[in-house]
């Protein structure tokens, strides 16, 4: 029997080659690998004797031979392929024990020149590997380190199974097409385009959930082999259980929520919706807004911070039941108080700096939509009408605009020095977003200003609006009936601002 | 110069290769495309007659050859690697023309041997596109038909440029990688397997979008590879312009929806939200109860239906302004009578069965979140108060259950005689999202139903239902306080059921 064995990474692979010699294997190997098995004490035969070819190029082409593939690819039970084997003096390989030159390390690195990432390329080991899986009826493929010790002690039982085989084979797969989805990212990269014609999406499992939106959902989380900054994925989580399905969707939507602002700001969320959300000259403020924004429905739910986490802050959310906290830091002493809440999930995200443009993608049955994220905020800011905002208003128009952006549509929020007076999410229709709104704000309607997520189709929201004592209204405009909006805003003294850009988020 | 042919789909090789003789390339070939291009006279080098080594196994190993491979990967402008290939008589290989043996159309067959599936995992193409990827900087590599023309009138030109040649890279690293995932999940069909450590995800371009979910958002619709079942995704558009990025969540939602009923059903919908539903004995009638059930939010709305749409439908549909159409299928007079409205998208999705388990997932930054579809409907109806449903009302609350499974959470629906009378979703507090549903419904709450995706955590909910006359509750139960919510109800003689099942829709 024969063993091809030529790995990067040389994990367990000393135990396996002796293991191997033991239950009888020839070794052959190659370069690197060759030498460090025989610096080990154990013998093996380089490629080169069984191919009587040289390895050449610094090793560019050392097992693309027939002598290799041939062994690994023929067809034990076909008779014709094992008189070929015998005619051309090709000895069967029965194991491939292969991994490959560290890509996905080299291009992680960051600022890496296009020879040196071109370099990590691996053209021999996939070819193995794949021939290898191909053949996964007669030749066992490994591609893990961890498969190494179950594979000899089954060897040793009498045999691998034809499902283990599979299992083999189906990893080695999973394996070269990863690792080309990476090559094909990095080169995707380099040439700038963004939808191609054909797009492949590598992950890593990082974490088995308990289950998905809903107990008899079965899910799990999965990351980017190489992240591209600040992310729930990437966090850290300081304390608590683990994140359910729900929590790092809800956290995820906290997180995008409260980086809108440049100023001290909280966020506080339910089922993707922000409930609550103050600015303020530090966080206490911040917090103190959001939280009475809606005392009820912050229960229970997440708060997303974006400065460090001070000791005042953490006792107040000492005192409510909330499944997440997420800031990018946290006082040593704030940090011990939150830990009080055993169950409460605290994550630090190290900066809530944004990156520019990414992608984001949902599936559908048999399709995916693929989309920029939603990285703007306004195309120009534009009175539309006889009156004008103050500058609070102004201030408190751009406020409730950026947490408008983080509702679902349809939506409208209402707001009132740097806090949310009244939040409508996710309404078939308009005017049911803004009643809403205005009856979550009561009393504090008057005065307060408005923002919807799109333009609006008739004048009733105005209307509605001029009833509750709002002031100004912001929208993106270009229905084309503005008009009717327009005079209804001049008719009650309302100020109305258009963005020129709708957050429609589904 | 020379050029390596190795093609499984022929398509435009036989000009590429007359082109590439008249340019002074030496064409070496492997088994079928030698021939077919020596039938068509363009004069061929045999593989074999470069590597001195015979095709073997049934052309399993004919390319995997130092002679090819050296040829392909030596760098130019490295002294070493050009001696190499003097001193070893090998050929430097300036272009490779290489496509792969059918996998995908092998297994989209359905019901294949694995044998035949097997042997269609191409070895010695992959092997070579990714070596001459590599080598990018000095050999061209075309992976695909349309890009021969342009590459033959460069080469005329003087060349290929730099970035040129990587694009043609990122090609076949896409390809390769592709053709893996395929591969991969082929494999992971047969084991069994859902969550494997590595995943990789492949797509076709199926469309690119005008934009995303707003008009500053760049995006596109992309296709799985092998399609699995009823979907928008392979949906026929019969008529009306391109599906939007909005349109294709929206008829993905309200096709789920609909697909929820067994009896002639309709669904109307807006932002993912149903905004009315109706059963009946024909699709007139559920589409008036859906229509009814809110005649203004239905404007600018997708339809869906779950039968042949019949003309009388289609007259009614006529009156409205609506986005989208769905249906399994039209009767003639009743496409030809939704043809007159020039902007309506009307799509057939041939069936409206479920394919059972099916995978879901959707991207967090740096991350992706996978779960089964939610396929469920409920684990047991059990009444928990002293007052049953009656038939009808143990109907309707069904009814109202399989609409609220579809509406954001949290939701709450009242249904009556199969048609819904009021629909809260997206809210986050129950008791609003109850409210919302119970004002919608006005008058029609007296003597409605009521369903809520999640348990109630207080009676607050059961309260409100009271006042408005409703007179049986669904809900899955499982709160810690489910007995004051029982006795709320025992209390009113309203009559609850528990489905043990929650929907949360995110």
């Amino acid at each position: 029997m024969r063993a091809l064995i030529s790995v990067y990474d040389k994990t367990g692979i000393e135990k396996l080659a002796k293991e191997l010699v033991d239950l009888g294997f020839v070794i052959v190997s190659t370069g690197g690998t060759a030498r460090y098995l025989a610096e080990n004490g154990i013998g093996v035969m380089d490629v080169s004797e069984v191919t009587g070819f040289p390895e050449i190029m610094d090793g560019r082409v050392k097992t693309l031979h027939p002598k290799v593939h041939g062994g690994i690819l023929a067809r034990r039970e076909n008779e014709d392929d094992m008189r070929t084997l015998e005619n051309l003096s090709i000895k069967p390989v029965d194991m491939v024990v292969v991994n490959l030159y560290p890509f996905k390390e080299t291009v992680s690195k960051g600022n890496v020149a296009i020879e040196e990432a071109v370099e990590n390329i691996d053209i021999g080991g996939p070819s193995m590997i794949r021939a290898a899986a191909k053949n996964f009826k007669d030749v066992i493929v490994l591609t893990d380190p961890t498969d190494y010790n179950w594979v000899t002690d089954d060897i040793k039982k009498g045999g691998i199974s034809l499902e283990k085989r599979m299992y083999l084979a189906r990893k080695a797969f999973a394996l070269t097409a990863y690792y080309d989805s990476l090559i094909a990212d990095y080169f995707r990269g380099l040439t700038g385009e963004k939808y191609t014609e054909r797009l492949t999406l590598a992950y890593d499992l990082k974490q088995n959930l308990r289950y998905g939106e809903n107990p008899h959902q079965t899910a799990a989380f999965y990351e980017k082999p190489i992240k591209t900054g600040a992310s729930i994925t990437s966090s850290e989580i300081l304390w608590g259980k683990e994140l359910s399905y729900n929590n790092i969707g809800d956290a995820e939507a906290a997180m995008k929520a409260v980086m809108e602002f440049d100023e001290p700001a909280c966020v506080a969320l339910k089922h993707q919706n922000p409930c609550g959300a103050g600015i303020g000259v530090d966080l206490m403020e911040a917090y103190t807004k959001a939280y009475e924004a809606d005392p009820v429905s912050i229960f229970g739910g997440i708060v997303a911070f974006n400065r460090t986490v001070t000791l005042d802050v953490a006792e107040k959310l000492g005192e409510l039941f909330l499944e997440v906290v997420i800031a990018p830091d946290y006082e040593d002493e704030a940090l011990k108080k939150l830990k009080e809440k055993k169950n409460l999930r605290i994550i630090k995200t190290e900066t809530m700096v944004d990156r520019g443009d990414s992608i984001e993608f949902k599936s559908v049955r048999d399709g995916l939509l693929i989309q920029d994220e939603d990285n703007g905020l306004y195309s120009n800011i534009q009175v539309v009408t006889k009156a004008s905002p103050t500058d609070e208003e102004l201030k408190d128009l751009l406020f409730a605009w950026k947490v408008v952006k983080h509702i679902k549509s349809n939506g409208i929020v209402l707001a009132k020095g740097g806090q949310t007076t009244g939040i409508g999410p996710g309404q078939v229709s308009r005017i049911w977003a803004a009643e809403n709104a205005i009856r979550q704000a009561g009393d504090r309607a008057k005065g307060s200003v408005m923002a919807s997520d799109a333009f609006f189709p008739f004048s009733d929201v105005v209307e509605e609006a001029a009833k509750a004592g709002i002031k100004a209204i912001i929208q993106p405009g270009g229905s084309i009936r503005d008009e009717s909006s327009i005079d209804a805003c001049d008719r009650y003294g309302i100020s109305m601002v258009f963005t020129g850009m709708r957050h429609f988020k589904h």
